[in-house]
């Protein structure tokens, strides 16, 4: 055990502690760039704002999986892989209904679902994955309500096929399109703490279920996965545009953070941002009632704009979670559906990675520096 | 979303990468350290050997998690607060059974069911993990013999209580003292691939069975978790005392790896080993057939011999693979036990790296470097 997992303190103890591993390289690869200067993410050589909003969820997978878009055939062929496997075994349907009957938030339905997905070699596995994750996240939020699951189509694409089972209803090409600009935009960047997740479990020799469950497990994090309710609650908080200058400044006053805006990385405006407040525009263009998202353009405007004031020189811009909210409300999903189907997105480039981390062969395992007593010395129950 | 896990590729561009994260430290800790040139293995301070042989797992645990070992009260408390979650909820049996009769291995069906426990705050989740993880893996092992499972009892102590689910019989005094020492050796080491893995998780803020859940992930990749059986198989295949010189050179003529032997960091015996040999000692010192044990330290002293003569200058040890192998075959466990048996330590120092990384409050997250084309254009998919 261990055999190969194992390394020294001591050694290390040379070397300052980095806790946050910030600046170490811990992988090449050829899956995503992320340049917060530029304000530019490549998708595995596409520009995300190029492929993003015309790709198929199927193409996308096939292009991070295989390295290219798929031509005709090869397209067909991993679409109906994925939409013969959606259907769910039947002890991930008790799993759900169990949890959700003692009221389990939807991330951790999904991680305990996921856990029982049967796995098999990585090819199997992340096809798998892929058609059921959905198929998980929209009976848990039926079962959490009270209502029955709906089985999954073979005849919809992937992203149709989950709106499909969340109520019900055939979507039309425009709320199709819509999630699946959201689904690409979202499906890599660089390595974030959950995809770091995977290709460690993967490095080990295990499992890519094994790897997906730990990466669900770290997206569940509040300082990984977000939260971007918050930016959607700030708009309706306001509520009319009469509001928008008043409520911003008294919370810029009150030092409240604006949630949607700023970015660790992103020096200029998020590029996945950019994509999604297009898509928003074509998604809510359709919409009987365009008001939620005129205030929403309305805020974005002002908040910047009073960002720069109150903050000089920080240069805040709008990030994903501002768009990413007021397009997934636009598709009526509810806030608590948010990161699970920022999930159904990022599994496609988590499976990625652990496909490139299989070609590696190497375990990652950094040190630890041991700083506390080294020669203590037993002493009996009786003593203590 | 990605809020705060994400970084950028190009920044990093001007870094070498280190796909094993070699000579990274990651971490400071309290809780142990690994020398691998003294050969020397200090669990919170104590050297192993001097805590791992008379410690009860519940003491280590506490020494683990508050730092010291407890007094008379603490003990109880800590027991008794173990001893009460040990009932495995409904739904991790159905899980169980229905993975069981698709005949899914031990360390799966440990990963599958530890899913479906319940976590809430990080010290009830620890204790609910450490208490049930033992149910799980026996009637696992039940499960998949045709066998029912065997309730807990509360009035035995953690290492007791797991033998006594295996088979329904009350462990003496002298097995159980061997299974204490084997879990309190192997309770922690450093940062290795699982403990790094439980600590990602941990640094996003998830919670603590997410944290473990990834860990277990990790643990089971051949990488990592290793396989003991293989250093008991060797001693089956010689087989008697004659044929223990012959079938060694054999193996070393044609370049066979000898199991049990050799350590990546160890240049000198592992301490583990050390611990557990004279463990082994003691549990066969009672054995009606001794034979085995015999012939295994005839075998280990004719492999370190033959080591030196055919590898000089390596330094060769037996490492605690094969004493792991010997005490937990001594114990009546199959060797598809040995795994999730290993797995019932470490969860101890699993917990205790969560509760450590706690206090960070840093996200660990490092970056990666693209390797790959920046300006692909969009083509129709008739033109592909």
């Amino acid at each position: 055990m261990d055999n190969i997992g194992i390394h020294t303190a001591r050694d290390a103890g040379h070397h300052a502690a980095n806790p946050g591993l910030q600046g170490v390289v811990a992988a090449t690869t050829r899956l995503s760039s992320v340049d917060g200067e530029a304000g530019e993410l490549i998708i595995a050589g596409y520009p995300v704002g190029e492929f993003a909003p015309r790709a198929r969820f199927e193409e996308t997978l096939h292009l991070l999986w295989y390295g290219a878009l798929p031509n005709s055939a090869q397209l067909k062929a991993l679409g109906d892989a994925l939409a013969e496997r959606r259907e769910l075994p039947a002890i991930t349907l008790t799993v759900l209904r169990d949890a959700a009957g003692a009221r389990i938030p939807p991330m951790d339905l999904l991680r305990m679902a996921a856990g029982t997905l049967s796995g098999g070699e990585d090819q199997e596995a992340a096809l798998t994955l892929v058609a059921q994750l959905p198929a998980v996240v929209a009976a848990s939020w039926r079962l959490l309500r009270g209502e029955e699951p709906i089985p999954p189509r073979r005849d919809l694409a992937h992203a149709a096929n989950y709106l499909w089972m969340l109520d019900g209803t055939e979507p039309d090409a425009r709320r199709t399109r819509a999630l699946e600009t959201y689904l690409n935009t979202v499906v890599d960047h660089g390595l974030n703490a959950s995809t770091f997740t995977a290709r460690v479990i993967a490095s080990t020799g295990s499992d890519m279920v094994s790897a997906i469950l730990g990466a669900i497990g770290a997206l569940k994090g509040p300082l990984h996965g977000g939260a971007p309710g918050p930016a959607l609650d700030m708009v309706f908080e306001i509520g009319t545009p009469d509001r928008i200058e008043p409520v911003l400044r008294s919370k810029l006053e009150s030092g409240e953070r604006l949630m949607g805006f700023g970015h660790r990385i992103y020096r200029v405006r998020d590029p996945r941002a950019e994509v999604l407040g297009r898509e928003a525009d074509r998604l809510f263009a359709g919409a009987e009632n365009r008001s939620l998202y005129l205030l929403a353009k309305e805020v974005e405007l002002a908040a910047v704009r009073l960002l720069a004031e109150y903050k000089p020189g920080r240069n805040l811009q709008t990030n994903v979670e501002f768009y990413t909210a007021l397009l997934l409300h636009g598709l009526d999903l509810p806030v608590q559906l948010f990161t699970p189907t920022f999930t159904l997105g990022r599994v496609g480039g988590w499976c990625a990675h652990c496909f490139e981390q299989r070609t590696v062969k190497r375990i990652i395992r950094p040190e630890s520096s041991y700083r506390g007593p080294i020669d203590r010395v037993w002493s009996p129950l009786e003593g203590r």
